[in-house]
């Protein structure tokens, strides 16, 4: 069997992420990795700068876009689209009608296929969302999120004078989690999370000042419970500098008055970038199979038949997974 | 929009529990419940002979078979199939790939649709096993059962001298659960459960003979952590009547040699049999679905795209659910 030739662009934690899921699946090899920085100062063999990427166009199956969702997805997906299978992790919910929209009309004219907003949020808690609320019609639906970091609060907080360095945690209130089955209500986030900041100060900085800058942040703090840690940059350094994160799916439903089912889908993740990575992989799969079958334009996880994220026949899963 | 026409073949607690699900969602209709005793004894409106079944051939879109495993599903569902598109709740593993086999050769042949092995385990679990499995390729599954009540394991308890009535539960073992990402090898069930019976005795019954008789029980218990009770009539219908079920489907991988990740799927449920009758009334809308668009033959969880249980377009899925 011809290994499927996956492309990346984009070398960062994602990109990283994805090269040791492709190490992990033997079905899939890395093929080249593409970089807007000089492809030497990679230090990597398979590296080759975006310039040249359209000569690469009959050697891979399936492009993985390992690029950020402010301005380098909406910028550089459509173009991708046109040349080539793609997998992207766009997490911009507000623009997703439009990207969707945007991609499925130039992959079907190009005769491509993409799958977009893979990962986990959005992907695996949108299907889990999907799947929970078609089988318990009647219900309540929270999403929690942590423990893990939060780059957009850690970057607030980092901004704030007298900062060095700082880690912001989002953690969910345990005591609301163990008792959800009970709640007959949805609940706003600042309820069901709180905040936990570690701050290295600079020297001489107004500790103060630093903390109540961050308790009172409209829209990031204000309305949480929110703790400040300060510390060492020796202890920043050796226990804030991995990037965990996870979370919780849960539906809640009645399927009669009486009887209350409950369905709960959690991640708990040492590694956010290379946990997302790894289901962007297997969406890859996907996509390549979807390809060989001539289905064109733009996919979802909705879209898509558990059986083609997985190198076994219908056979197999039917003798060892049902 | 016509609404979708089930019918139900089989009155039990499963049966009962697809009316439930069949009234929580508005895109379907209760065609007929077809049943092998007197249909008056039902007292049920739509209750209709089981011999005259084949008079609804053409009332009926998805026929959902409430049978048991043990003799009713293998014995009626090929005939079923020849006349119907079906959805069954098949669990026994041992005779899955026959029962695949059989089926699609059946309902390709009639052109008929069939979703076999729905419900939660097989089912949702298995989904959750292939997920998981796929996204992490390097780890352990665990699966744990309960709290719930095995049937199987109630009434062997039942059968022993002395007993007038018994309930047993399978308990996952909490400590366990609760560092399963710290194992690196697989466990027995024995190891990760424990067994708790509640028995009504009989007047002047031997209860240090019955205890005794659970306990040494092969197969059943021997190997088992077992807590026997002993209580009375009143209690018993009080608080061991209900069909409480539930359990974990627990994937731990590594991504690289430092991170490790954890999927676990939880069930909590009140009711196993209206549970599971959801999750097979989900299933019907999918196979009317592949059934209106010239699928045939047996199909399962893995070949259904999620939005096949849906009754949003991909458009709305894609904004609000991604």
């Amino acid at each position: 069997m011809k290994k499927i030739q996956i492309g990346i662009v984009g070398y960062g934690n994602l990109g990283r992420g994805l090269e040791c899921a492709i190490a992990q699946n033997e079905d899939m090899e890395l093929a080249a990795v593409f970089t807007r920085r000089d492809p030497k100062s990679l230090g990597h063999e398979k590296a080759v700068s975006y310039d040249d990427i359209l000569q690469y166009k009959d050697k891979i199956d399936v492009l993985v876009l390992a690029l950020g969702s402010a301005t380098d997805v909406p910028e550089m997906a459509p173009e991708l689209s046109k040349h080539f299978n793609t997998v992207d992790c766009y997490d911009n919910h507000h623009r997703m009608s439009t990207h969707y929209q945007e991609i499925n009309q130039i992959a079907q004219e190009s005769q491509h296929t993409a799958m977009i907003a893979t990962g986990w949020d959005p992907g695996l808690f949108s299907l889990n969302r999907l799947m929970a609320e078609t089988i318990l019609p009647q219900g309540l639906t929270f999403t929690f999120w942590g423990k893990g970091v939060s780059q957009g609060h850690s970057d607030a907080v980092r901004r704030i004078e007298g900062v060095s360095n700082a880690v912001q945690y989002t953690v969910p209130k345990e005591e609301i989690l163990n008792s959800i089955r009970d709640y007959d209500h949805e609940l706003p986030s600042h309820e069901t999370h709180d905040r936990v900041v570690y701050v290295v100060a600079e020297e001489n900085a107004d500790r103060q000042a630093i903390e109540t800058a961050i308790v009172t942040m409209p829209d990031y703090f204000e309305d949480y419970h929110t703790t400040v840690n300060f510390i060492s940059l020796e202890e920043f350094q050796q226990s804030h500098t991995g990037m965990p994160h996870g979370g919780h799916v849960i539906r809640v439903g009645n399927t009669d008055p009486e009887n209350r089912e409950v369905i709960d889908y959690t991640l708990e993740l040492d590694s956010n970038p290379q946990f997302t990575a790894a289901v962007a992989i297997a969406a890859a799969r996907a996509i390549h199979r979807f390809h060989e079958e001539g289905r064109y334009g733009a996919l979802t996880i909705f879209d898509t038949p558990p059986a083609y994220y997985s190198t076994k026949t219908a056979e197999e899963l039917v003798g060892q997974y049902l």
